[in-house]
């Protein structure tokens, strides 16, 4: 059943568009406008049609979806096959509460507000005020915004929170901010880290060391795509190579 | 905080157990015994020694942790990387009611009901009751017996349940099923699957094309772990290569 | 020292260029023109400019860099991670003969030949008359058409040559083909095929065991570029997911 | 026809056995033993029978087989994948001189030899005497010794030869050498490294860069075999995941 304030997805099989009904409201999309109310009458798994008469199948977005076609990327975001582990490794769960930095476009936020909700809260610190707003609006969509809370602040500054249950964190040296972080870290909590190149990984396993960090680990996921086709069935020509390399560990 | 009935992992970096905290009693390790009251006086984060003086560090375990470290394995179970990225492409959150076949030793279905707590609910058709009784003690570890209901069930016969808003089915001939689910699954729900050989996803396709499944996808991950040294960075020498191809669609 | 008939590599690290060299020619480039003897002159590793005095730095080719850069292509090309794999899991030295099916643009032609050189041969049999004379265009560029005939003809047909000391099928239906290609091919000799499909993989495997060929492996490779930068080092962020799979056997 | 002299590979589709043929021995095996004559006699796919009526098939070993499973390792090795690659990516081709450093089993120098035969040779410096001999055999088992010569020689002497058309370096510090060898190679030519850490890659490149060494490259390659078997296909369960890095340039 579709609620007002909802996010629907509609899709022709080609195009698919992300929206939060509002009774009244009508949705363009370029062959023709849907009115909201039809959707609702519909609900998920039902068919509505344009002014014109072209019909869009109404889909309960996953947050996959949400993530890959719906929200604006205003940064290089963190990519499903990663969010998902990283929420598995960190043990998130109702209830608890999360250290993230920065919030960037809000991809890995979604994921992580959905892994801990509804006790529980993500709170993101983000140094580039720009990139807030948008995040914002992202997480909106995924009506995830009660279990989200973004600060303008940067890492080089002590906290303004230290009960966190577990943390990730994805800037561009977090070698440097170890120490701050891990004041604000409960004792034994886990810890993650998404970093593009070799460099920083060493750099930031060398200080989690020094600051006692245990369990470190560093792993990377490849994810492959095949052609669905039954009997010509094969990998697509291309892939994406590299995303990040993913550290972990625990505050020890 | 540690409540009676929470698991802890109990680490000295060499050997982790896990336990469910239950005042009074006492837990045995090859280094010595360790009281459970001692364990919640300690807290997370928190230190005990065994009576020969030997210390275990209290962690709260990660999914991660239980699934790959915790339970009993009685069949081959579907690993972290995929579990995770599973949820996430079901679009699985609270408040969800969601079809599994078969339950095997629990390990997708522990995260799985993660994600649908606490008002969401996995229902898990399992035909080989043998399997049954492990998996509930697995789920139990994780505490996540009131989200998990386990039938001994054929997918071969009608469902008892025709409500789902999602499914994932890991059976060794799931073409065999498709139009049985499909009645169980409302329309527009996705849907998933994990098969081991290249044949078995050509037959899946071919049956979610003949039943009008649309948006099919079919993708492997593959997760490469690094030695943790920052000044000798490099892959492990050998990994899984292999775990099974996933296969997704929605109930067109 | 480069002699009359070589083929060099001119290069101004953004553009090259593969020539064969000819007293008295002139090479035309969109930075004004080169004098062959000059080329000749100045020898591998050496400077020549064009008449508007832009530098060039001539270069021996290596096979690789013809194959990816200096060949016309007609048709998909076996890569080189593949075919340098292909020539030493068939055993190919100086000497053999050597039956490929089809030549298509000869790229995999080029790095057998070049193994087989100068004693042995390769012996092409394409169907397709349209792609021949761009393949010796090719194998000429490369300088090893003396090790290579290319006949036009179907593998459905008697094979004209019967003494191959190895072979390599790369054609859409290997499988029809398998029992008079075997008649070809002596006993106890290394035969292999490259197929985009799991589907053909199965059908190929399947032709093999029946006409009781030996020792059968299917294997891919996986090709991973790094931006060689040394206080950056990534992986390149997209790659060749995908060009065959490759399978080997021997005559049994 | 098998000559005095020549290598084979007997194998009774469990075990394989290489050894050089020499009229009137005798080769011992478990399941009894074995006329080198009567395997001259039977040839290349032909049958010969222990004094116990156990039936092995003679077959031409390709040098994948030898270096696999017919060499004494006495080092890590450099692998099949690896090494036809980097015989495609110098460019090697009958007449070449070639730069090795060190020797190690022999692996690599076998693979080079037999692509720069009969008018090329491999010039191998190895700094631990240790493992110049074990080497030597291995090369001998492969037939190759008249196109290697190996020398007891560190890289941080200056090299005695100056006239290399290719290198390739696969030591432990390869970056502290590479003004030395820069000496000894021609302006032009192509230079390989293979290094198993993120750190050795970063040092190497540096110091090829210093050195205006031109068009570095950095690449791994992944090989993941399938169980063949046509109705069941699927990847091994596990993969060697990494041998190492191979960095490429040219003498600029």
């Amino acid at each position: 059943m579709i609620k007002e304030g909802d996010t629907v997805q509609l899709t022709d099989g080609k195009n698919s568009f992300f929206l939060k009904v509002k009774k009244g409201e009508i949705f363009g999309t370029h062959r023709g406008n849907i009115k909201h109310d039809e959707i609702i009458t519909a609900g998920y798994g039902g068919e509505v049609k344009t002014h014109k008469g072209h019909p869009f199948m109404i889909l309960r977005p996953t947050l996959h979806d949400i993530i890959m076609f719906g929200i604006k990327r205003k940064t290089q975001i963190i990519y499903p096959k990663d969010s998902s582990y990283i929420t598995l490794k960190l043990g998130l769960t109702d209830g608890m509460k999360v250290l993230e930095s920065g919030v960037g476009s809000g991809a890995l936020t979604i994921v992580m507000a959905n892994a801990v909700k509804p006790s529980g809260k993500i709170y993101s610190y983000e140094k580039e005020e720009k990139y807030i707003k948008n995040a914002y609006s992202n997480i909106k969509l995924a009506g995830l915004e009660k279990y989200v809370e973004i600060k303008h602040h940067s890492l080089d500054q002590p906290l303004p929170e230290n009960f966190f249950d577990a943390a990730f964190i994805d800037v561009r040296e977090p070698w440097l901010y170890i120490d701050n972080i891990k004041k604000s870290l409960k004792k034994g909590s886990p810890i993650g880290f998404l970093v593009p190149t070799t460099n920083q990984v060493s750099n930031t396993l060398q200080a989690l060391k020094e600051n006692n960090f245990i369990n470190l680990e560093v792993v990377e996921l490849l994810e492959r795509h095949y052609k669905p086709v039954p009997d010509r069935l094969r990998p697509e020509d291309r892939m994406v190579a590299h995303t990040g390399y993913l550290i972990f560990g625990r505050n020890g």
